[in-house]
């Protein structure tokens, strides 16, 4: 079944309402591995509701209000067992609420016909309100490559414009242990996919362990970015944008390279004990 | 204030009623640190709700539809900041359900006066029902020790008997690392006080990091239990108490020493880091 660009370009995405909780938000830093050293207080406003300052992490606004995975319906067209999360990137407009309740809607801004022999891009965009003071949280843009879905006669471009990373060596870096459980604490957050908790799932998609949530990884990315950018201030977090390249297995490490330029931190990802890129052309904006 | 032997004694607790989900029971065993291997199956049934005999820990009985803290009500005449959990043992009539609406409720059974110099031990006994069934799932005895309201002139015994370990060498060990997270995922299950998470908090009490709950070294020593000697089926293990002796940190490791007699389990356990025995006169019952 071939994709229908006027249908997905009108899919009835609906309103999607989302309230959670300060132990939501607790929930979703301590998958990202915040909270690893009991006498940080750098973090504790992240993992402890009744620390000073206690803040929902800024990539928190991806796990909110989404629409569920859709492509699964047969309705759609796509071929979903064929797709792969491409980017993510995530705008925030306001500091995300540690308690609130969101409403989200989203919609698809376009289709690239990349050929049959190369597949789809459907590019996705959610908005985050929240509900009691109407105020705009964030905008959330993703990529999904659809790569059995190609050939469709759609428009064949323009295609977004990819972050370059510097050609010099990295500012900086910063490691952070991925724990072992990590998956299975972060798909609490409202991702179950098997592929990230069953050994079997993981071994038929041909992963030799469960692997984590690309969007776990991004978190602990944007962690990386908030620790050594922001001083772990959640408002000077204005943007965050990248490429997911491959897989982290749970109880890897990540290593987060800097490039600074004013407000422009530009970063990519490696898993230390593989020397493997897992997310790449990384930008962010950071108030100084 | 003294304490009102009388009034203790009809403390109107009421029936707490708490319906809890698959998620719950998840992060309470990832709490305790199920799931560090993820290519661990025999694990798996606690930490992903799609897996074979997924199940609800033994132990979970002792965070399901609680009284709270109900000594820091002025009215108890309990000095609240001095009291201990002392002993706590859990007895199961059926497995606790993974996912269900519990009801319980609570009495105190005796009050010991130790002395105006040795304070006052008050025996505490909840029993829990799975509410559609009618099924009597645990009963829940704990002895807490109000170190200053000894003196208020009660009866001066019988004390609950202790159970006596051998005095041979254990049969045999069973390390597990508790995460220096643990504390803050532990205290997702219900118990928020700050003593766990806050190292300003903890500095107060005069210790040196947030400690871990008394409740989830239990849980660890569960597991231990449930590892060593019911080969993770939980419905092979029917009951388990002990006594408290000392905290442990999170990022310790705590080593359960374990006697076999039959179906009578006798153990204790240390942290390793410190030589430390942190649970006592421990005694399981589990079926072969």
């Amino acid at each position: 079944m071939a994709i229908d660009y006027d249908k997905l370009m009108n899919w009835p995405f609906g309103q999607v309402e989302q309230t959670y909780t300060a132990k939501d938000s607790i929930l979703y830093a301590l998958g990202l591995g915040l909270g690893a050293d009991p006498l940080d207080t750098d973090q504790l406003r992240y993992v402890f509701e009744e620390a000073a300052g206690f803040a929902a992490l800024p990539t928190m606004a991806v796990v909110l209000a989404g629409p569920g995975f859709w492509a699964r319906d047969p309705n759609s067209g796509i071929s979903w067992q064929k797709v792969l999360h491409g980017e993510q990137e995530i705008v925030l407009h306001a500091p995300v609420p540690p308690a609130a309740t969101m409403v989200a809607e989203t919609k698809i801004t376009e289709i690239i016909d990349k050929g049959a022999d190369k597949g789809a891009l459907l590019y996705q965009q959610r908005t985050l309100v929240e509900k009691t003071s109407g105020t705009k949280v964030a905008t959330l843009y993703s990529t999904t490559f659809a790569r059995a879905d190609g050939g469709f006669g759609g428009p064949t471009g323009p295609t977004r414009p990819v972050h370059s990373l510097p050609d010099s060596a990295p500012d900086g870096f910063c490691d952070l242990p991925v724990l072992p459980q990590a998956a299975l604490i972060y798909r609490l957050s409202g991702d179950p996919n098997p592929l990230h908790a069953d050994p079997a799932v993981a071994a038929a998609a041909g992963f030799k362990a469960p692997i984590l949530h690309g969007l776990c990884s991004l978190g602990v990315a944007g962690h990386a970015i908030l620790k050594t950018c922001c001083d772990y201030d959640p408002s000077r977090f204005k943007s965050l944008g990248l490429r997911f390249s491959a897989p982290v297995y749970p109880g890897e490490t990540i290593r987060t390279e800097i490039w600074r330029d004013g407000e422009v931190v530009s970063f990519r990802a490696r898993v230390l004990e593989r020397d493997q890129v897992v997310l790449n052309n990384g930008k962010a904006v950071v108030a100084n």
